[in-house]
């Protein structure tokens, strides 16, 4: 069922294969439905006055290992390396290349590793200014980010955006954020026609030791899913997530609110192509045909 | 002088500082001159029907080997790589980089590599399509590029966008492409107060045998560059570049006519940051504040 839906879509043109499972290229018409639902997004969470920052698709290695990321995600994340040789040293990798030999041991890792998630950038950014205004912040974030989990699945992509929306504040400020955000989701995929359920959720941490941090994460309820089905009816795809980091991340970049006291984040994050996908799922690969009511929400 | 241009950048909030050279985010007011001025580009470009496709900001890495890019610019490419381990090799891992080591010798290489230019997917997946259709592919592209060329030089990023339009067909197909775009290059720059000159140009291909490539190229006229004064008047910047390959892409991937003959190539391609950088360094920091012939162009 996976494999025919992938199929179908790149028959349509909607996403094109490159020879590499969950790195695809977006047709336009795939990509005018993203444009359009990030302009729902807009529509439900504009008047908030989010800073909008955009980050590239790669962040400060420094920043990323300070992170924690490595410890609970190594293998989903992809770390930038380049050629630092001479002369002679590109001679013998074009002889390693052309006998068709590993040349990529000799690649040195630069000061850049692929973002994780959009938001991963924005925690050491807002802590370089200082304290928090009154208030707290409010942060809007859209970004492609990177993950290594080759799969045949088209919902899961190795390369792929996620929209953002990150609240610094109290408890009650990124709380209360957080469960605006999954009313403001289950009420947006109703206008656009697709059956949702949310449901309390946990990363995929990495190992043993890693499914004690996950039973931890669901005891506490720190992360809720927004969940579709796409590619199978019994066990449908996260395409939002609603995430309360306590104060972990306030704690590790030392993000303090206008008193000085350690601020709590939460973040609620969009998986667009997930999102789009949905669509084409439920409502047909040919946008022209899709319901009434779900093209006037997406196009007016 | 380029200092202080990203300096006030900095200060403005138009571009973010990240702690690496090369690596910014963008604010939102950065994001709308992007924004504005590739609906320009479709003003311009948008009747000619071209094919849009997005790729993501890497692409396969065997495409890329086959591509040649590594013989001509080893120096430029990103390569992405994973923790491949198992749970003890993640306690090595992690005690690694407790240690303040070097903990990225053991990431091993993944089948993706950054995208060093926006079109380097597209030639093998249109070859995979058989023949071109008679009159030849016209295509649309803009994707996130990497070049490993860290610079406090705010017009020389590491990670970029470059929107593209592809044109294959016949010599004499191509060659009237890029005339085309050189002509609308200089009429678009013009409608949004830009001063430019088109010179002839080089690739930086990578060692002394570069040298003789690079001049082979300026003696073919292979490459032209729209050029516009950013943070040096001595030395403007290239913020359009317009790119002859002969048949030598057709040849490689095996792109055919109608006929069956080699297909000749040609690409245009849009520095989008330099472009809003350029405007942004004429203009002054506050849009609000350009001519009103600017913002028309750019806002209607």
């Amino acid at each position: 069922m996976q494999r025919s839906f992938l199929d179908r879509l790149f028959e349509s043109g909607l996403l094109i294969e490159t020879g590499v499972d969950g790195l695809y290229g977006r047709g336009g018409r795939f990509e005018d439905v993203i444009a359009a639902f990030e302009r729902l997004i807009d529509r439900f969470g504009g008047a908030d006055g989010a800073e909008a920052i955009r980050f590239p698709p790669g962040m400060n290695r420094a920043y990323f290992e300070k992170s924690g990321y490595m410890r609970s995600f190594p293998q989903l994340a992809g770390t930038v390396h380049s050629f630092c040789g001479n002369e002679l040293d590109h001679v013998s990798l074009l002889k390693c290349m052309d006998a068709d030999e590993d040349w990529t041991a000799e690649q040195k890792a630069t000061d850049i590793v692929l973002t994780p998630a959009a938001c991963y950038p924005l925690y050491p950014t807002v802590a370089k200014r200082g304290n928090l205004p009154a208030g707290g912040g409010l942060y809007d974030l859209q970004s492609y980010c990177f993950r290594h989990e080759p799969s045949n699945d088209p919902a899961r992509q190795q390369l792929f955006r996620m929209r953002e929306y990150v609240r610094m504040g109290t408890q009650a400020d990124v709380t209360e954020f957080r469960q605006t955000w999954m009313d403001r989701g289950v009420e947006m995929m109703k206008e656009v026609g697709l059956p949702v359920e949310i449901d309390v959720a946990n990363d995929p941490f990495f190992g043993r030791a890693g499914k004690m941090l996950a039973n931890n994460q669901r005891d506490q309820n720190l992360k809720f899913e927004l969940l579709i089905p796409i590619t199978s009816t019994t066990s449908p795809t996260a395409c939002m997530s609603f995430n309360y980091h306590q104060d972990a991340f306030g704690t590790k970049w030392g993000l303090n609110l206008e008193d000085g006291s350690v601020a709590h984040t939460a973040c609620v994050g969009f998986g667009l192509e997930r999102i789009a996908l949905a669509l084409f799922h439920h409502h047909g690969l040919d946008t022209e045909q899709w319901p009434v009511s779900v093209r006037r929400a997406l196009w007016g």
